[in-house]
């Protein structure tokens, strides 16, 4: 058995013969000497064979990068002007007395550490991939975080039950994955999009506090970060308020930062209303590293000359703000164009600005290509609300709320950390948590003529808003909450509604008839009338949790085995065909692909 | 919020007023009194109310079973002679002077203490039925395991590694579980029947100690104690040998059922190579609480008149064996004709036996319907063998090896643990672990006429078996190994195949093509090319230890949501049918029914 991993090794072991196991990570020949940086998932030791040792030598010789070996030596301090303080085991090295190759390894198709390689090649030799010291960090990391979650949990009672994965398609929501059932014929299961309706089941039951790490899915076309197979930290309680879950909640992620990370994260979280987050930052998950904040205008514009401002400030939905950037004045044109390019991304027509030269010499201190369109009391007022100095830059969106909020909210996290934003102040480093509460209970679908769930529809509406789930759907706010960081949402969840007739009432303002909610949802409308108790919980998304604490670029260096956007995986080369033999047992067949008759 | 949970309401809150939360287990009236007992997740504790306490005598006269309510009151202690020792709380009672009814309840359609209820009854009102506290300590008992394990792996450097759901299907073994790719027409899912590969993938990529508590797959039909999907512990370690890993894993398994069970299992497990517990107890997972042993006669008949015997023992691939009961002459002949229909169920053809009733008087003193075929020299080295005792049965298993082991392997358990036998002392209670190694590499399946994997194909051959696996598979042994414990098998491993040359000859030996086996496993091969370390492990199926451990009389009694034997669950209506739309997105269509064609 080996004496301690070989990353492990250290000055401890000053004079110690030690047994080590690991990977050639490089070889090099020196001085009649090879040196041998040997690596396990704990890091890396240098380890030496000198030549008067004839058969280790030969040995040693022969090795190249990636033979897995294990070697017997003796550990002594590095020679005076060698040490590696990036090492762990920087101060010392290990003198060969034996080398065994445990296997060898054909050259690797690429090295190891080449920062340069296709997401295609590392995904197709995932397993060399894999070997790197950042994807064993951030697999190490990704468990830290795992097992400090599973810890709290425990300590505060909640118990981890299993949910099925094979259970039944609810065409809300996203697409499922479906699993077509052999025993049953033409019927099908689905892979869970969450376990939603059986954590609040759970909770009918009696169970109290659950919890769950737990595979999720949704066959949805795929961004950047998103998979069709991902994690969430499955959360539900009862009897407790809003602000008791959140409490709780709380300090669950405070607990894995610092135990994690040893960060310390504000305490307690801001609190934000949803309509204050959209009103200050066009997001109901805004990045408060950045400084920057829109100043809502639409009211001043409604009677300037620039057709842009107006139209867009007196039309249903329509909303104008500008944005500030201190010291922003002093942008070259170059720049302000690249911007524009970025909010055309979002949808804005173009992004008008004006430039504060000088405020005291009034429009003459202005540098725009609108202000002669927009009057001095409109002016002065945009000036006067955005708190503009001399030096500022104001940008402007006008449109729809939607695309307003979409643009110029894209464009602030820009600006705040772009080169020009952190040189300016405009956005700090570090994290930075926050609640986002009162989100509304329902969004009006133009295109179905109804309203959607914000959230989902087991959400409770806020005390008090419960009449307006028959009287102004779009006026009920929900006992739902958000947990936003550095402009991502980590953690989304609400309380529960537990009376069978505000469940119902819920599905009358999304115009679900009675009859196909009782078909889907019947199972929860049922349980509900058997004494259920207040609940209500939340879930994390583990992977996007990781990837922000390893600063890892993407949702896939976080994951042992993803899939590409393409959902696939390169390395089994899943999915693949299957036998018919599969498919009739199955009682399907492809569509316009030749099968043959079932026998 | 609530002074703590109800069942835990004790002594120690006497004279303190305490909020609890629960449902009403039960509502009498007594003496103008009424008298709730109030229950969660932890228990029950008593609640009085007092008629002088006028508006809440009223709510609790209202208050029906399962009705969710608060109540706020005094601990005080129970009256003489009223103690309750089977109840945390049996000492106490609260005096409610508040009540309030958080949910209403309908009448269930079950008394929750009802013992007689259906299968499909618990399992259509599954979200009541896991309100019984034997339900509730079930699925608290299987978080205590789950978390003790991660526990333990954790405490030793294992770290949990998330492998897919979505994966490549690989038609050996089980039938996979498909799922339809939307993006990629025609191709296939498969959710996973083991992470097998993917574990081994993880040590290959040098993570050392690998585990996953996570959710398996597969179509089969189903058994009492089978699931379709099954929650199984999954651990891999790289550099350590068989022993070293067979440590490992005894001391986890010791270690759940201290602190779970505070039970001490034997130090340490007994070890027991695969052939000799075919031949002493005609199983490779014997139950040892049971002390009956086969005698092997088969070489001592092949010359009686007996006909089912000596064509049995002169037969390639034969058995005989007789199972001495001590005491079992008294048996009544109905007795025996119970056990003859027994065995008739494992395939034997007749269960002959031979009463010992006084050994001195040679053959008059044996009383059996088979001795007067059983020439002399062969029924005294039958009783010499087998250690008959003067009031002993004997019974007797002739037929293909497998029947044998089967009919009289099942024999010597139901004999072992009947009240006859535990009258007897042939079995003791309690828990017998056993190691089972030395396993077989190959079976030969005489239909497909080809050797199959005994284990799975990645099983290392023992050292020095290597050269079989080219020239007499049957003779090769495996590092694989069984743990076994009071007759079923709760876990099964093995030390891999690292090496690629090794792993090729293997699926040779099973008549793999070169060609298939990169088809199906060439990313394992290709693995395995690049210094891939000696790794081994193992796999627990957690349902059965946790049905063990609890005495649940099913699998599905320690699954918060399972399926029937139809692979169905009668909560949600899983699986259903789906809609049109979804089947054309997933490129296919039901076979012999009318579908729409493709818009």
């Amino acid at each position: 058995m080996r004496t301690c991993y070989t990353g492990l090794v250290s000055s401890e072991h000053l004079g110690q013969i030690v047994t080590l196991f690991g990977w050639v990570h490089r070889r090099r020949d020196h001085g009649g000497v090879i040196f041998i940086d040997l690596r396990d998932r704990e890091g890396l030791a240098q380890v030496v064979v000198d030549p008067d040792r004839a058969e280790t030598f030969k040995i040693a010789e022969g090795l190249r990068n990636e033979f897995c070996i294990s070697i017997k030596g003796l550990v002594r301090a590095r020679p005076a002007g060698t040490t590696n303080a990036g090492l762990k085991s920087g101060e010392i090295e290990i003198l060969a007395h034996e080398i065994e190759v445990l296997n060898a390894s054909v050259t690797p198709p690429f090295q190891l550490d080449d920062d340069n390689l296709s997401e295609t090649t590392r995904l197709t030799h995932r397993v060399l991939d894999l070997r790197r010291p950042q994807m064993q960090n951030n697999m190490k990391l990704r468990y830290r975080v795992s097992i400090e979650v599973r810890k709290y949990l425990d300590s505060l009672g909640f118990i981890d039950i299993e949910t099925p994965m094979l259970t039944k398609s609810t065409p809300e929501g996203a697409r499922d994955y479906l699993v077509p059932s052999r025993v049953n014929a033409g019927e099908f299961f689905a892979l869970p999009q969450s376990p939603q309706l059986f954590k609040q089941l759970l909770m009918v039951s009696g169970f109290d506090r659950y919890y769950q790490i737990v595979k999720c899915f949704r066959d949805e076309d795929l961004r950047a970060d998103r998979q069709p197979e991902f994690t969430q930290i499955d959360c539900e309680t009862s009897f407790l308020t809003e602000q008791q879950i959140r409490d709780i909640f709380e300090a669950m992620i405070r607990h894995v930062f610092k135990t994690v990370q040893n960060v310390d994260l504000e305490e307690p979280f801001p609190v934000m209303p949803w309509s204050e987050a959209m009103h200050r930052f066009g997001s109901d998950k805004p990045d408060l590293r950045v400084k920057l904040e829109f100043t809502d205008v639409t009211d001043v514009v409604k009677d300037v000359d620039f057709k842009v401002f107006a139209s867009a400030a007196n039309a249903e939905g329509g909303r104008v703000v500008a944005l500030r950037v201190p010291g922003g004045a002093a942008m070259p044109r170059s720049e302000i164009d690249a911007y524009t390019q970025f909010t055309a991304i979002y949808g804005a027509k173009g992004l008008a600005y004006i430039k504060v030269n000088e405020i005291a010499k009034g429009v003459e201190g202005l540098q725009s290509p609108i202000v002669k369109n927009i009057h001095a009391a409109a002016l002065t007022e945009i000036l006067t609300r955005s708190g503009a100095q001399d030096g500022d830059i104001l940008f402007f969106g006008a449109d729809k709320a939607k695309v307003v909020n979409d643009a110029i909210g894209a464009l602030r996290i820009k600006i705040g950390h772009s080169e020009f934003g952190k040189k300016q102040g405009l956005s700090e480093t570090g994290w930075k948590p926050l609640w986002v509460v009162d989100f509304p209970m329902f969004e009006y679908d133009e295109e179905a003529q109804r309203y959607t769930a914000a959230h989902h529809p087991f959400t409770s509406p806020k005390d008090g808003h419960e009449d307006f789930l028959t009287t102004n759907p779009g006026q009920a706010l929900a006992k739902a909450y958000d947990m936003v960081l550095n402009g991502w949402e980590i953690g989304g969840g609400s309380v529960r509604i537990h009376r069978e007739e505000v469940q119902s009432k819920v599905f009358r303002a999304l115009k679900i008839e009675a009859e196909e909610a009782q078909e889907k949802f019947g199972f929860l409308l049922d349980a509900l009338q058997y004494g259920a108790p207040p609940h209500g919980g939340i879930a994390f998304g583990l992977d996007r949790i990781v990837t922000m604490m390893t600063g890892a670029e993407s949702i896939r260096d976080v994951i042992a085995f993803p899939k590409t956007q393409r959902a696939q995986c390169l390395l089994t080369q899943a999915p693949s065909p299957v036998d018919e033999k599969q498919l009739r047992e199955l009682h399907i067949r492809l569509r316009n692909v030749e099968t043959k008759p079932a026998a």
